[in-house]
C-alpha cells in the first residue's frame, strides 16, 4: 500500500538508530548565481555515502524474523548494493548481491567490506534478474528491490522529512530521479508534511524516461547514456503511480550542465558528490526563471564517485 | 605581547559574528586504518575556505578607528589575501593586496570578489615586501602580516578552542605548520584550556624548516618544494618563540604521503581539502605507533584547491 503519513513517521523512528541526520549546507555565492536561496541536503555524508542506506534498512527491519534469518538479496551495480549489505551486517544475517561484471572495483570492495557475498553476471537486466532468482530459490533470501518497494520508498521519504524539519517554508524541493524511489518518497513527505511545497524531479537528458513517462502517461523504457550513472534505470509501477500525481514536473539537464553543477558544488561547498547528485542544481541553473527568488531544497543524493572518474569528467567538460 | 588566556577568549568573542563555527567530522574507516580515534576540524568550510578568515578579522577589528579608515594591506599568494580582503569588505574599508604574478587566477578572483585591489609583482619575497611598503607609504594602510602578528595568532587560536569545546579529552592535536600562525595559536589554546593535550606540528618534508628550527633552536630558512603550497614559508620570530616551548614535536611527511592522505579524506569524508590540510593525517598514518589508541584532533586547515591541480596530483601519485 502506498505509504501514508504514519508509515513515513514509523519508518523514520525505525531507521533513526542506523542512519545519520545529514546536515544542510548553503552558499551565498551559488545562491547569487542561481537567483534563489538554495538549501543543500547532504546525503553524500549518509552511511554508505548515499540516501540508499535509509530505504534498504527500513525494508530489512520489517521482514518477519523467520524470513529475515534467511538473508537479503538484490541486484545492483551501485549504492543500493552497499545499502543492502550494510543492513544485513547490522542485523547479523547474510546478504547476496548480484553485480554486473563491469561494476567498479571500488563498489565491489564496499559490498565486501560489509560482508556481502557477490555474484557477478553479464551486465544486462535479464542476466541480473536470472542470477538473482537462482540465488533466492536456493537460499530463500528476501529480495529488496532498489526502488519498486513501498518500504524502500518510505525509507527514502525520510530524507525530505529531515529537510523540511530543518528548513521552514521551502517553495520547492528538487530531487534526482532514476528508478524513482527518492523522488516518490520526497513527493509523499511533502504531500503529508509540507503541502504548499512543490516537488520537481531532475533527470539527465540522456536517460529522460521519467520525463517521457510523464508526457505519455505510461512507463517508458530508459535510455542509458549519461554521466549520472545512478539515474539510468526506468521507473517502476509503484514509483510511477506516486510520481505521476504528486510531482509537479520533471526537468532534464545535459551531461555538460550536470558536470558544471558538480564542479560548482565541489568548488564552492567543498564537498564531494557523485554526478547523479548534481542533476538538481544543474536543473535549477538552466531554468532560473522558474526558481527566481524561491527557497529551494536540493537533495544531494550521494558522494560515491571514483576520483579518477570525476577528474576525467571535469577535464572532458572543462 | 604573547596572547594570554583572556586574549584568546576576547578574540573569539570579537570575531564570532564574522566566522563559521565549523563542524567536526569522523570516519570509522579512517580510524581503523590509523589505529586511533580521529576528530577532523573542518576549516575547509570556514569563510573564504580556510582558517585564515579568523586571524585577519581579529587583527582588523583591533585597529584604532583612524588607522582602520586608511585600509588594510598585505602580501600573500594564498588564503590570507582573501581573508584580508574579506575583513576590509566587512568593515567598509579598502584593501591593497600584493600578489606574485604567478598566483592562480582562482585566488585573484577571490580577492577581487571581496573588492580587494591587487598589485602584481615578481614572485619573490623582496619584490613582495618592496611593493607592499610602497603602497603603505602612499596610502597609510595598516599591514596585516599573515602570521608574525599576535592578533593574527590569537585569531587562529580560536580553531583549537572550538575543537576542544566540541571534543572532550583529546590526547593530541595535530596542526599543519607553514609560517606558524595556526600551530602557535593552537599551542596557546591547549596550554590555557586543555593542558593535558599534546600539540604536534605537521610539515611537508620538502619545506621542513620548522622541523630543522626545532633542532637548531633558531629560525631556519624554508625550502620551497612541496605540493603543500600553503606551508612553504619559514617561521616568524613571534610564532617560533611560542612553538619552541609549547609544541611537543614536528613530524614531516613526503608529498606522496600528503597526496595519499588528501585522497583518503576526499574519498572517505566526502569533502574537498587542499594539500596543506592533508599533512596532519599524513603524519598520523606514517607514525601510527605514536598515536595508537589515542583521541586525536586533526585540523583541516582549508579547502582552496583548483580541481585541475588536485586531479593532477591524484594522477601523479596514484
Amino acid at each position: 500500500m502506498i505509504p501514508e503519513k504514519k508509515t513515513i513517521e514509523a519508518a523514520y523512528g525505525r531507521i533513526q538508530p542506523y542512519i545519520q541526520r545529514t546536515p544542510i549546507m548553503t552558499s551565498a555565492g551559488v545562491d547569487e548565481m542561481a537567483g534563489c536561496k538554495l538549501f543543500f541536503k547532504c546525503e553524500n555524508f549518509q552511511k554508505i555515502g548515499a540516501f540508499k542506506a535509509r530505504g534498504a534498512m527500513n525494508a530489512a527491519l520489517q521482514l518477519p524474523p523467520q524470513q529475515r534469518s534467511k538473508g537479503l538479496a538484490t541486484h545492483s551495480s551501485g549504492n543500493h548494493a552497499q545499502a543492502v549489505a550494510r543492513a544485513a551486517k547490522i542485523l547479523g544475517i547474510k546478504s547476496y548481491i548480484v553485480m554486473p561484471n563491469n561494476s567498479s572495483e571500488m563498489k565491489r570492495r564496499g559490498v565486501l567490506g560489509y560482508g556481502g557475498e557477490i555474484f557477478l553476471c553479464e551486465p544486462n537486466l535479464r542476466a541480473r534478474e536470472e542470477t538473482l532468482h537462482g540465488i533466492i530459490n536456493k537460499t530463500g533470501a528476501a529480495e529488496i528491490h532498489p526502488f519498486n518497494n513501498y518500504e524502500v520508498i518510505a525509507g527514502q521519504a525520510t530524507v525530505a522529512k529531515e529537510l523540511i524539519e530543518d528548513v521552514r517554508d521551502l517553495d520547492v524541493i528538487v530531487s534526482p530521479v532514476g528508478g524513482g524511489g527518492l523522488l516518490s518518497g520526497t513527493a509523499l513527505t511533502v504531500k503529508f508534511f509540507s503541502p504548499t511545497t512543490k516537488v520537481i524531479g531532475a533527470e539527465p537528458e540522456g536517460a529522460d524516461d521519467a520525463f517521457r513517462s510523464m508526457q505519455s502517461g505510461k512507463i517508458e523504457p530508459a535510455a542509458v547514456n549519461s554521466v549520472a550513472d545512478g539515474l539510468l534505470t526506468s521507473l517502476g509501477e509503484k514509483t510511477f503511480n506516486i510520481i505521476k500525481t504528486e510531482v509537479a514536473e520533471i526537468i532534464t539537464a545535459s551531461d555538460k550542465e550536470i558536470v558544471a553543477a558538480m564542479r560548482l558544488i565541489w568548488e564552492r561547498l567543498k564537498i564531494v558528490i557523485e554526478p547523479s547528485a548534481a542533476v538538481p542544481l544543474a536543473v535549477v541553473l538552466k531554468s532560473k526563471e522558474k526558481f527566481f527568488g524561491a527557497r529551494v531544497g536540493i537533495i544531494l543524493s550521494g558522494g560515491n564517485v571514483d576520483l579518477e572518474k570525476a577528474c576525467e569528467l571535469f577535464n572532458k567538460y572543462r
